[in-house]
């Protein structure tokens, strides 16, 4: 279908229509269609909240990002910000900038795409704004979760002789991006690397989980690669850490891989972004209880280095000996 | 100075930047920082949110937009909204998307303006996302406030025979931009009709003494102009409306007008867009109530219809007769 049908829609028709299956839920009382958004946080639980702006040709590609798995990405990448909180995802906003060439049938999978990741984790669409854009589609969402204040883990927590621990595996987001980058379509054979990149699942159950039965001591989302974003944990709890090369838990389609390959694949996971997986630290006695709930949550997760009183974060071989590198990646010194 | 010192910035380091200044506030337990700002309500007190999106060449031209009227702008449009629901504002989320053409020295005003807007209304920025935009500057604001639910104000309930009121003048930001599309720069003699397009006020401190006065049935925010933006209360209250042309507060400025340049100015005041003044309804036996809580909070409030039983919403001349005209503007048939 042709712009003109959006024209045609009008800003209220097309709100309308790109909001028809959305659903109310808990502490919802009032959505969409007033000034403001009425809702009501449970008892006791406080209030967290995230944003994040995705635009057309900085963070996606039209032609590699199909618009469902696009509108599911949106919501994602905020639901990460809530599950690295041991939060519970609640009521979500969703504002688009609407260029002129963007089909109806683009912004009816966007919005299903979106819908869908939100029904799964119990989330409500409760407002937003759409307008039209000169430039590229322009994406902003901001995500509002909840949780009791003595569950909510932040970045600050982490103690020297603390576990450093990560959720999947790192580095496949990364190395979709280069395949994408290198010319690559989609393929049966690559569609397990190519959907963390474009449709990555975030861990919300396995946050929740590990923060209300207190494992953990700080947490956060895996953006920018373990390695940058572990060095902020580090930074706001006045610690430093190391992390083992050889344990980086990489996708299984790269455990088989040589030695050259592997060391791609290790500087991936250390600073690929886009991963969303978790990275939290845990006292060591907590080890066991970690990797159980972690399995009955679907989701492994994997000790891969150490809290230290060091003000450094460093990659260290298997035989503890600290790799040539800096927390921004690879120094390709030698 | 150039881009390359945002470059050099970094994120982290324009956030830094960016941020100086913001102190914290109400209910705030962290703010810029982790993966989730984490705030608390008043006791029995709800929730209410609202985000606008602001492109440039759509929303703003950085031609006519000096940037900290921008940065306040950016603000006052969100604070309307809450503002309209009778609400208390707390807490505000900002995104920007930069073009590599911005300069720092832009940003850092902008900054200045939205954060003066934010203290000046008692909001604390809790956080937000930048990132590059490969085209125009893309500004996207949420925020938040609370309120006791029986203080809430909804557009659903207004009842026939309440009187319909406006706070300030109508008209004046839509002559500004009429101005500015014309080639007009700002002048001293135009510089008070400007300011009400380029640097509004949001009406938050009238529109929570209305609300806790207990004295309005509905309200909203007039940002498509008082026909249009009455019609969403008549619509959701299930009711129509006759709007008194003769009765429209108009700026001071145009008070002394012709026959031709006075209609002209009540066609803006009835569907210009962004004067971002309150419109509401009460019960007639509040009138004196309203005129004299409006004015302890230093702005006119104006009676300028009645809410009808009918399906409708007219305008009508001083006699009581409809004018020919639809909500979307008046049709110039005649």
């Amino acid at each position: 279908m042709s712009h003109d049908n959006i024209s045609q829609l009008g800003e209220f028709g097309l709100i309308s229509r790109l909001t028809t299956s959305v659903t109310t839920g808990q502490g919802v009382l009032t959505g969409i269609g007033d000034d403001a958004a009425i809702t009501q946080l449970s008892p006791g639980m406080q209030l967290l909240t995230s944003t994040d702006m995705l635009l057309e040709d900085v963070h996606f590609r039209k032609r590699w990002h199909d618009p469902y798995s696009l509108g599911r990405k949106s919501l994602a990448v905020n639901l990460s910000d809530i599950a690295a909180m041991g939060g519970i995802p609640r009521w979500a906003l969703l504002s688009l900038g609407i260029p002129p060439d963007l089909t109806l049938d683009f912004l009816d999978e966007f919005s299903a795409g979106f819908l869908a990741m939100a029904t799964e984790h119990g989330v409500t669409l409760i407002g937003g704004d759409t307008c039209s854009s000169k430039a590229g589609l322009t994406i902003s969402v901001t995500i509002m979760g909840e949780q009791y204040p003595q569950q909510i883990i932040r970045r600050s927590g982490a103690v020297c002789g603390d576990e450093i621990w990560c959720t999947g595996t790192l580095g496949a987001a990364a190395l979709a991006l280069q395949l994408l980058e290198g010319g690559a379509g989609r393929t049966q054979e690559n569609e397990a690397i190519m959907t963390r990149l474009l449709d990555p699942a975030p861990r919300v159950s396995v946050g929740r989980a590990l923060s209300e039965a207190g494992l953990v001591s700080a947490m956060i989302d895996i953006s920018d690669g373990i390695l940058a974003d572990f060095g902020h944990i580090a930074d706001l709890s006045g610690v430093g850490g190391q992390l083992f090369a050889e344990c980086l838990p990489l996708p299984g389609e790269q455990c088989q891989i040589g030695q050259a390959e592997g060391r791609q694949a290790r500087e991936r996971a250390l600073t690929g972004g886009e991963d969303y997986e978790l990275c939290f630290t845990a006292r060591p006695d907590n080890h066991e209880k970690i990797a159980s709930l972690a399995k009955k949550c679907g989701v492994a997760a994997t000790p891969v280095g150490i809290v230290t009183d060091s003000k450094n974060v460093v990659v260290c071989d298997s035989h503890g000996t600290p790799l040539d590198m800096s927390r921004g990646g690879f120094n390709h010194f030698s």
